[in-house]
């Protein structure tokens, strides 16, 4: 019963502690308070309650709430694997995290006294590529151990962060919401290490892939935390103001749409006219990631309505027949479905974004519309530049792009970002795959038994399975347990 | 087994899509961003801190978490029930919210330009709407579709909005935590649909109509969600400044004094003097209730601290003696007893307001009694406008009723809201009663499988129960099921 | 089976209205509003943007979701105690919160007009005295009634407050994050009641004291409430602005590291090589507590990371080794272990406040460091004190004490809140071990039946129990209910 490759007794605590003085050195050698934390640099016409934190710190927070609650109990929807998705979440978030604010820091934290600068700003950024991670994960749920998803946390994190940095400072982009550098990158990433850790076996169905009431309804909460906060997901990096204020208008509205269009969906195609748990559990979240691009832009209220029913249509479609036809002929398997909830959408928020920099105006936008498309912005030294600054004081000088040189560099962005994380996601996988990894057999995935001491109700739990599943409701809906 | 009646696939899709097209039409013509959400509105002197939104998300953002989470898990709490209390919830609440920014939005967001003007204060405005829908659906939990209860949204936001149009522009009165308008409203209103639902063989107590282990504790759960946010409920549309700060010290104190209050009671009816959780769920929250009409006032802690005492008695007594009453002599089925939680205390905070009226002095609100009692500052042209506009600049003109004019407005409005309320509520309780809306038989009552394809493990939940049930402990604690 | 000695019927409610009567009394006679909730103080020139309920309500409502939903579900881990554990913390919490308003308000909110001024930052300051509570319920929880607890409740916050009051106002500390005042106190106070409380029978294991599947779940939950908001809870009292900010970081860090090596610790010391709930939940929260005494000071993030990971160490090695030791040798039963997870993380944070207090200057702190060691800043009348006034004016008067002086003195603090607790948790076991507080017998303890009204599957739960958890997993990990 107990697979003696998979202990972790020894490479768990090996890699954790190596993990750990990496991160100690590194915070050791290079990492300081930023102006805002930093006692120093408070001089007696310090206002304190102007101090960023008070900015940052309440989207920070709800960022929190989402990534180890709304993701941990999400992904604690199979009716074995509680413990493990919640508690690997936690574990891999944490260390994603601390490692993005290491390698992200090196890259947009950086200053000339050697050290990264360090605010609450740089945790949310720090979010931002954990939640990148926490994506991916979704797509190897339940056929990897700790070891490797940590494994997959210490490559997948600079692997984002080079992308992310060159495509901002290279291409430069109009991405507020993330749709882009976090939505498909996250999924193609792990699309990419799926393909590498692809197992024949689960594609035929596998026992423990399946429900329970309790996992359900737990899964569901954790959608619902998600729901609830995701509006500061995709405004927490806006700029201040007026912007932010849409993006969490926006995002409300695309989430509220996609709901209703889910609940819909998910009733026509059932064969006997019921409600299909998985559908409410992800596809009603279709809405939020479908907004990001242009979370910010003056879209208006409408377009966020249509964009959630448009990506909510999408997602469900995809679900329903992508994702076994990437199964099945492309070696894909797709645990939680990240390619409908995450690639989908972000395709389609990725051309609505194009749609909205076509579109603008200053007649719609006013003179502000020189902040939002900063890179459409007059060059340093144009004169038009010196007429803005009358009425935008402080405005940064842009690029002088046209709309459709925008648009253009908007394309470029989507093509080098799914190509960065395809094939870094595939070397992952490589890696992922060595051996000395702890990886389940494939009778052991989806089981809490094999990392975790289980309490002793476990055994009933598992023993209403054999009897109960193979025949019956839920091996009738494929999709019963293909989420995130 | 499977009653064709009830089937969702043609019925759940076709009215989520015309109400779809009805949004989507009202937002594409009517709704544009409010002016700290318009890109155009914002100049070089604006600061972008002081938007709006960041005083109004906040409190948004812990509404949002009661109307999803806390009434989410709260209505959970029938065994068999839980998908559907959870779920149903998520669907009625995220098109309540929709619906109302159009609805209220026509009555109070309409500007010249013919659009609604959306901020996020539109949607703290709607999420009260919301909480009413929430609020009544309580009464007829249990015994309704999906369908049924988005028809019964789409029916009670606008008789709602009427009612608080009417009551707020032509009676004028002080409600700042919405016990009159909310919980008043929304109590009549349930109890008058569901008086048009009665179903005479639920009186005889029906087998599925009682709680689990893990129901119990999640409905607990979501008591705790409710407790903890609650003071931003009552406090998210006061004055700015020590309004809301009062508001939010009576709602906590209020709370508190009820919770301990339902301990004590809770045993002391007991006759094995055990707690009951139906209690604990329910009668613990009554005292966010009872200090709603005054929540703003100076009535001092020691009155917010006995209102919450007295609010929690009422409610307690209710679900003990008035909603079996009601169900048997008046037919009126109260399913979750909002009679007790928002009825009976609703009551009791709404004369506790008109007293605060009546003692409210000079002395000791000082000159911002002409703000927080709005209707009694002098109108527009008296001279005593003039002088206060020295103490307060930019005072509003009032109607200059006396506290005992202003009381009788408030007497006025409780009754005319009840009665919008209660013939509202059975004009759409006959909608709801329309065939072809897939209401269950009264055997399908509080069950999941109607409506939701479930895991193979719920036929073994849902076989622990003739047996046991029956004559055991759930049966003799009659108010076990009975709450929200 | 019902023990009659155990009946909440009179006893309870006796309790209670005692309770409400003395805080309806002194509410009554002593608390009046401060003058940031008083309508009176408002005058034309107030904004009510700078009212300090905007700077404390975040954070108080950060750390409401800490003791009422993180503790309740953390203290939801046993099988068959997952009502009396969420639902007594609901109780317990309430009352201490209420009676710390009064108590905390005479010693530190009382006014020469002889009232007690109330606003949120007391409501802080009282969930802070109830936290403590909390933890030293840790120590005795499962083995005692509703009516023990708010026994305690009633007598410890009055020797909190007293205890509190005496260090603040002549030690004299620098405590930010309470690792003294909170966790050292509320950890000692606990093992004293506890050690009076002392029952035989219990050291040799109890057939009730073990998990479920879903009570680890609901437990990990909590956990994980408490992880996000930790921050809020360790930096609501510190001074705002970079002070705020820093306590931020250092907590997230702090826990961040203490996480991950809680997940190497727990999988090297387990035979097979698996994953203790217990350590999860528990073991992972060190680093909060660790950082506490320095958390506000310019300690360098590296150092955060660095004491995460020692107190994680201390912590996980005291559940191995400590407590069992306590149990056998020293009659001190640690219910949850508080004295790993406060006690000795509490004592490494208190030595490591010490150190960067010895090691401050200047050069890192520039002149706010007479801010944050505000008594070493030179006293009144002292010609240095004009001096620094130019740089920071406003600049409160110290006392003048060297490094090594403070020093001292927070030893001294250790030393006298250690002895202060242990005394009056031993007097406060004394009261509660008087006869007719419901105390329950051996065999019931850990049961939700000698004190709720249970739902029907509940005996099913329990009989699971004695043939499967006497020989199986459960009990050859005795830390699995070992914690808080």
């Amino acid at each position: 019963m107990m697979n003696k490759n998979t202990s972790l007794r020894v490479r768990l605590p090996v890699l954790v502690l190596v993990l750990e003085v990496i991160l100690l050195g590194l915070y050791a050698g290079f990492v300081t308070y930023d102006d805002n934390a930093n006692a120093k640099f408070q001089n007696n016409e310090t206002k304190p309650m102007e101090n960023t934190v008070y900015r940052d710190y309440p989207f920070f927070a709800d960022v929190q709430v989402m990534i180890f609650i709304g993701f941990g109990c999400l992904l604690a929807f199979m009716r074995m694997y509680g413990f493990s998705g919640m508690v690997f979440n936690f574990l891999t978030a944490t260390f994603a995290v601390q490692w993005a604010v290491i390698v992200q820091g090196f890259f947009q934290f950086y200053h000339d006294d050697g050290k990264i600068h360090l605010g609450v700003v740089n945790l949310i950024y720090a979010e931002f590529a954990c939640a990148v991670v926490l994506i991916s994960m979704g797509a190897v749920l339940g056929k990897t151990s700790p070891v490797q998803l940590l494994v997959m946390a210490f490559l997948e994190v600079p692997i984002f962060s080079v992308t992310e940095w060159a495509v901002l400072k290279y291409i430069r982009i109009n991405d507020a919401g993330g749709s882009i550098l976090i939505h498909l990158f996250a999924c193609y990433f792990g699309l990419g290490a799926t393909f590498v850790l692809y197992r024949p076996s689960l594609n035929e169905g596998h026992p423990k892939e399946i429900t329970s009431y309790s996992s359900d309804m737990l899964s569901v909460l954790g959608t619902l935390f998600l729901w609830v906060f995701w509006p500061s997901f995709n405004s927490a990096l806006t700029l201040k103001g007026d912007d932010q204020h849409r993006a969490i208008l926006h995002t409300f509205i695309g989430l509220s749409s996609s709901t209703m269009t889910a609940f819909a969906l998910s009733a026509v195609f059932n064969k006997r006219g019921k409600l299909t748990m998985a559908d409410i559990q992800n596809v009603t979240l279709a809405g939020g990631v479908t907004v990001g691009a242009s979370v910010d832009m003056m879209i208006s209220p409408v377009a966020a309505y249509a964009l959630g029913a448009m990506g909510c249509t999408a997602c469900f479609f995809g679900y329903r027949y992508l994702t076994p036809f990437l199964a099945r002929r492309l070696r894909i398997q797709d645990q939680c479905g990240i390619h409908n909830l995450h690639g989908l959408t972000g395709l389609i928020s990725s051309t609505a974004g194009i749609c909205a920099i076509l579109l603008a105006s200053e007649e719609t936008y006013g003179p502000s519309m020189w902040e939002i498309f900063t890179h459409r912005a007059p060059p340093e030294g144009d004169p038009r530049l010196a007429e803005l600054r009358l009425l935008i004081p402080g405005l940064k000088a842009g690029l002088g792009r046209s709309a459709n040189e925008q648009a253009l560099y908007q394309v470029a962005a989507i093509f080098t970002t799914i190509a960065a994380a395809f094939i870094g996601g595939i070397l992952t996988g490589i890696v992922m795959k060595l051996p000395n990894l702890a990886s389940p057999s494939d009778e052991s995935c989806f089981d809490d038994e094999l990392f975790f001491d289980v309490p002793s109700d476990f055994e009933g739990i598992a023993l209403l399975t054999p009897q109960s599943s193979s025949g019956d409701k839920s091996s009738k809906c494929p999709d019963d347990t293909t989420k995130v």
